[in-house]
C-alpha cells in the first residue's frame, strides 16, 4: 500500500505515507481535495485529528520559548525569546524550500530525498500540504531543543545559521534514514528500526546536536569555579518555566498520539495513557531522588522530571501498555538526575537540561521500544506484523534494530554537530565576547530588555 | 445497552459506559483496536473529540498553577507550582493504581466500584484507556481546586498525601456514586441525580475540601487583624492570574462539550454556547457589584467571575438553553461576590477565592440542572426520556434529586475533608512553622525562589 | 443549497450557511440535534472541526491580552487585562443579544439583518448555535484589536461602551455585508467580494477602527518630544508579549482553517500550511529590514511581523499555494514596517502596532485575493465555480471586486469609529486625566497594580 495522491483508499500511516515520497507518482496532485474524498469518504476524521494534534505541536514552540527563558537569566531573556521564535520562522522556509523534500522524496540509496523541493508542481495536493504541516512542526521541534543547550553565549547570527542547518539538512536526512524509507527503516531485523513519534529522530537529534553545540562553546563565565566545582546558576522566571511544561506536556498530547497519522487507529487513546503515566512517573521519581540527597522539594527537577519522561516515551508509546509506561518514566526520572550529575562531572554546561532531557532519554526511548513491545500494533498499523519487544517473548531482534539506530543516530547527530559548531566558529565565531556576555545578550543583540521597569540584580 | 468491550455498537454516553465497569465483563479487552472499529466504523470521530477535549482539560491543570500563584504572593509562588504539577503528576498515579477503578468498577451495593485495578488484564483495551484518560484528568482537576484553598501555609508532605487521598479515595467514590452506577445515580426522583460535566463531582469536591483545609489550617498571618478585620492580601502577579482564568476558559470548552463523550450529540454546540454566555454573564456581574461598592473595576472579581460562571454552568450545560445560562450565570456572579464576604465574615481564609468559586458555585450548578432543564437532551442520551426541570413543567422532581445529592456531596466532600486534615495535622502537622510561613514557602521547602533576580517587597 | 434548519444534506459552507439566516426558515429548529444528525450522518467531524477551531479562536483572546500588556508600561497592565477580558465578556453578551443578528438575520436591502435576536424561538437550534458559537469568537476578535490602539489612556468606561458597539453594530454590519448575503457579497464581479477568514471583516475593521480611535485620543505623553520627534516607549514584560504571540499563532490554526467550516473540505492542510509559511516569510522580512537599519534584532518587530504575516494571509488563505503565501507574507513584513513609520509620521501613537498589523495588512490580504488566487478552491466550496486573481489568468474582475470591499471597509469602520470615539467623547470623555495617565491607569481605575511586590520604575 503506497502512497499515491488522490486515489488512497486511507489515509494510513506516516511511514508509508512517506515512503511513497512525491516525485515518483504520475498522478497530478489534487489541490482541491475533491478527488481525494470521493476516493476516501472516511479522510476527513484523519484530517481534523493530524492537522488538531499538528496545532499541539506547533504550540510546543511556545513552551521550549519560556522554558529556556524561565530557566535562564533575565539578561539574556529577550535573546532566547528571540532564538526561539527565529527557529520557528527560519525553519519553517527551510523545511519548506529543501528539508522536507530530503525526508520524503525519492530515496537515493537509502541515504537521502532528492525530490519535491517547494511544494511545487504534483506537490500541491491536500495530503501532501498534510504530510508537510506534520513534518514541519516536527523538525522545528528538532531545531528548538538545541538552543536550551547554547544558551546564554551563541551569537545570534550563528544561531540562524544552525537553525538553517538542522530543518534543512541534519534533521531532514536522519529523518529520512527513519521516516523516509532510508535504509534504518530496512533493517533486517524485528520491523527494522523503529521510532514511533520520534524520541530519537526528533529528541536525540536535537539533544545531541545540542551537546556538541555546548562543547564547543564552552560552559558560561562562572558555571564552574576555579577548582572545576559546578555552581548553580538559577532560573530567573519559574513560573514562566513551570507553564512552559506544562505547555509542552499538552502539546505533546499531540506529538505522541497524532503520530498514528489516522484517527482510525483507536490505540490513539492508549499512547495519550502512557504519555501521561510516564511523565508523571519520571517527575516523581526525579523529585524523589533530589527529595532524598537535599531535602528539598525541587520543582526544577520535577518539570525536567516530565519533560524527561515523556521524551523517553516518545518511541514507544504506540507499542507499550500502561505499566510499562510507569516503568519507562521510572528509569527516565533515574537518567535525569544522573545524565545532569555527568555533565558537570564532565564540565559540559548545559544551562536548561536539555542532554539528558532530550539527548539521553531519546536514546533511551529507543530502546525501550526493544524491551516492552507488547505485540498489540504494528508499524503504524493496526494488521500484522505487531512489534515485539524481550520482554513480551519477542527475543532480541527488536532491540538490535534499535540499538543500531540509536548507534547511527548518535554518530550522526553529534558528529555533525560538531562539525558544524566547530565550522561555524571558524567561520564567523559562535561565542559572544565576554563582555556581552557578563553584560547580557539581550541589549548588545537585540537593543531590547526583557524587563525595562523592573530592578533585577544582575547575575 | 451495557459496556461491552469491542463490541458495542456505539461509544455511548459516558455514564453508560461507566455503568458496566471491567470487572463484570467477559470478553477480552482490545488493546489494538481493531476489532472495536471493526464493530463500529463511527468511533474514530467520537475518539477524536474525547482526546481532544481531555486534552484541554489536562491544560487547566497550567491554568490552575497560574491562577493560584499569581493570586498569591512571590515568597509562594514556587510552592503553589509545585503543588499545581505534583498534584497532577501524584494524581495521576494514584488514580491510575486505584482511583479509576473505584469509579467504575464492579458496584458493591452502590457505594464503590471494587475492580480494574492498574488497567490490567481485560482493562488493556482502547476504548477503557480512553475512559481512564478522560475520568483522570477530572480527578486530577478536583484535586487542584484544593490548592488555593490552602494556599501559603500548608506543608509540602501533607499536601502530597492529600493529593493521593483526594485523586485515590474521596473524588472516587464520590463519583461512583453519580457517573458510576452508585446510589445517587439510581434515585427515584427525576432521572437520578444528574451532574452534566462535574459542577458537583468535580468542582464542589473540591472546593468543599479545600474549605475544610482552609478551616482547619487557619487563617494565614495578616489576613484578619486583631480586631478580627480582613485584610487584603493581593496578587503578586496579576498577567499571570489572568492568564490562567484565560486558560482555565479555553480548558473548560474541553470539560463541559466534551462531556458528552460522543461527537454524535450534535448538541455540542449548545454546550459551547451557554459554557460561553454562562461565564461572560457571571464575569460582568461580579464586575459590576463590585463596581457600585468601590467605584473600581475590580479585575481580580471579574476573573474569579468567569471561573464562578463556568462552575455554575457545568452541571447543567447540556440541558438548559441561552437565555437559561445567563440567568445561571448572573447568579453565579452574585454567589460568587457573596461567597467571598461570607467567608470573611466568618474567618476563614481563603486565599484565591476556589471556595465561593468551586464550593458554592458547584453546589449552585447541581440546583439549577433542577429548575432550568428544558427537556431537550437525556441522560448522555439524544433520545428520550429527557430532563426537565421545575421551570419547564417537569415539577420538583427533579429538582428533588438535585438537592439530595447536593446535601450528599456536601456531607461527604466537606465531612471527609475535616477528618482527612485533621487526621494529617495529628499525624505530621499541616501547617509550616510560623517563621517558614514569614519567610515564605519557597526557600525552605523548596530551595528555589521564584524570580531571584527581582528586588521584591516582602508581604 | 440554502441553509435549512434540521434538514440540511451537509453543514455547508459558513457563507451559504449564513445567507439564509433563521427567520425565513418555516422549520422547527432542532435543539437536541438528533433530526440534524439523521438527516447528515458525517456531520459530526464537521461540528468538531468547527467547535475545536472556535475553542482555539477564543484562546487568542489570551494573546491578544498578553501581546498588548507586555508591550505597553506595567502601570497600565492591570488595565490592559480587564479591557481584554471585558471586551470578551461584554461582546459576548452583545453578540448574543443582537450582533449574531445583524449578521445573519433576514436581509434587508443588502445592508442588514433583521432577525434572530437573543438565539430565541427556531434560533434554539444545534447548526444555529454552531453557527453563533463561531461568529461570537470571531466578533470578540475584532473587538479586542481596537484596546491595543488606544491603549494606557482610554477611559474603561468609554472602552466599555466601545466594546458594545463594535460587537453589537460595527462589526456585524459589515460582516454581514460579506458573510450574511449583504450586497459586497453580491458584487458583480469576479464572485463577488471574497474574504475567507477575515482579513477585512475581523481584522482590519479592528485596526481601522483602532486608527480612529488612536487619532481621536492623541499620543501619550512621552511619545513624541517637542520637536515631534517620536519616542520609543518600550514594553514592560517581553516575556509575556512573546508569549501572547504565539497563543495568537497557535490560535490562527483555528481562525484560518476552521474558516471551512466544514472538514470535509480536505483544503484545511493547504490552509495550515498558508498559515504558516505567510507568518514566517512576514516575520523574517521584518526582522531582517530593521536588522539593516540598526544592526539589531528587533524581536518586537519579529513578533509583529508573525502577526502581520498570519493578518494578510487570512483572506487568501484558502485561495492560494505555498510560494503566493510566502510572497504575501514578505510583502506584509514590509507593510508592516512602513506603517509603523508612517503613522509615526503623521504622529498617531498606536502602542502596540496594531493599524499596521491588523488595519493595513488587513487590507493587503483582501488585494492578494484578486492576485494570488489559483483557481483551486471557491466560494467555500469544493466544486467549480473557483476563484481566480490576476496572476493566474483570472483578470481583474476579482481584484475590482477586492480593491471595492476594501474600500468600502475603509469608509466604514474608519468612518463610523471616528464619529463612535468622537461621540463618546462628548458625551462621556474618553481620554483619562493627566494625572491618571502618569500614575497609570491600574490604580485610579482598578485599585489593583499588576505587580504589587516588584520594584519598578515609573517610565
Amino acid at each position: 500500500m503506497r502512497y499515491r495522491l488522490g486515489v488512497r483508499p486511507k489515509f494510513g500511516p506516516l511511514l508509508v505515507a512517506l515512503l511513497g515520497g512525491l516525485a515518483g507518482v504520475a498522478l497530478a496532485g489534487d489541490p482541491t481535495g475533491a478527488k481525494t474524498l470521493k476516493a476516501d469518504p472516511g479522510l476527513p476524521v484523519d484530517y481534523v485529528w493530524v492537522l488538531v494534534c499538528g496545532f499541539l505541536v506547533m504550540f510546543m514552540q511556545a513552551g521550549f520559548a519560556l522554558v529556556e527563558a524561565g530557566f535562564c537569566r533575565a539578561k539574556n531573556a529577550t535573546n532566547l525569546l528571540t532564538k526561539n521564535l527565529m527557529d520557528f520562522v527560519v525553519g519553517a522556509l527551510a523545511f519548506w524550500a529543501v528539508g522536507y523534500a530530503l525526508i520524503t522524496g525519492t530515496d537515493w540509496k537509502g541515504l537521502i530525498g532528492t525530490s519535491g523541493f517547494f511544494l511545487s508542481g504534483e506537490g500541491y495536493d491536500v495530503g501532501n500540504y498534510l504530510s508537510f504541516f506534520w513534518q514541519m512542526v516536527f523538525a522545528a521541534t528538532a531545531a528548538t531543543i538545541v538552543s536550551g543547550a547554547v544558551a546564554e553565549r551563541i551569537k545570534f547570527q550563528a544561531y540562524l545559521l544552525y537553525s538553517i542547518a538542522i530543518t534543512g539538512f541534519i534533521y531532514p536526512v536522519y529523518a529520512h534514514w527513519v521516516w523516509g524509507g532510508g535504509w534504518l527503516s530496512k533493517l533486517p531485523f524485528g520491523l527494522g528500526h523503529l521510532d514511533f513519534a520520534g524520541s530519537g529522530v526528533v529528541h536525540a537529534v536535537g539533544g545531541l546536536v545540542g551537546l556538541a553545540g555546548a562543547i564547543v562553546l564552552g560552559p558560561r563565565f562562572g558555571k564552574f569555579d576555579k577548582n572545576g566545582k559546578p555552581r548553580a546558576i538559577p532560573g530567573h522566571n519559574i513560573p514562566l518555566a513551570t507553564l512552559g511544561v506544562f505547555i509542552l506536556w499538552f502539546g505533546w498530547y499531540g506529538f505522541n498520539p497524532g503520530s498514528t497519522f489516522s484517527a482510525h487507529h483507536l490505540r490513539i487513546s492508549v499512547i495519550a495513557v502512557n504519555t501521561t503515566l510516564a511523565a508523571a512517573a519520571a517527575s516523581l521519581t526525579a523529585l524523589l531522588i533530589v527529595l532524598a540527597k537535599t531535602r528539598k522539594f525541587d520543582l526544577g527537577m520535577a518539570l525536567n522530571g516530565v519533560l524527561a519522561g515523556l521524551v523517553a516515551i516518545t518511541a514507544p508509546c504506540a507499542w507499550v501498555e500502561a505499566w510499562a509506561a510507569v516503568v519507562i518514566g521510572v528509569v527516565a526520572g533515574i537518567i535525569l538526575v544522573a545524565g545532569v550529575y555527568f555533565l558537570e562531572a564532565i564540565k559540559v554546561d548545559d544551562p536548561v537540561g536539555a542532554v539528558p532531557v532530550h539527548g539521553f532519554n531519546g536514546l533511551w526511548g529507543l530502546i525501550a521500544v526493544g524491551l516492552f513491545a507488547d505485540g498489540t500494533y504494528g508499524n503504524y498499523a493496526i494488521e500484522p506484523p505487531f512489534v515485539k519487544g524481550l520482554f513480551y517473548g519477542g527475543g532480541v531482534d527488536q532491540l538490535i534494530a534499535q540499538l543500531i539506530g540509536a548507534g547511527a543516530l548518535f554518530v550522526w547527530a553529534f558528529g555533525v554537530g560538531l562539525i558544524l559548531f566547530k565550522l561555524l566558529d571558524v567561520l564567523i565565531g559562535i561565542r559572544v565576547s565576554p563582555r556581552e556576555e557578563i553584560q547580557g545578550l539581550d541589549l548588545l543583540e537585540h537593543g531590547t530588555p526583557a524587563y525595562p521597569e523592573f530592578y533585577t540584580v544582575r547575575r
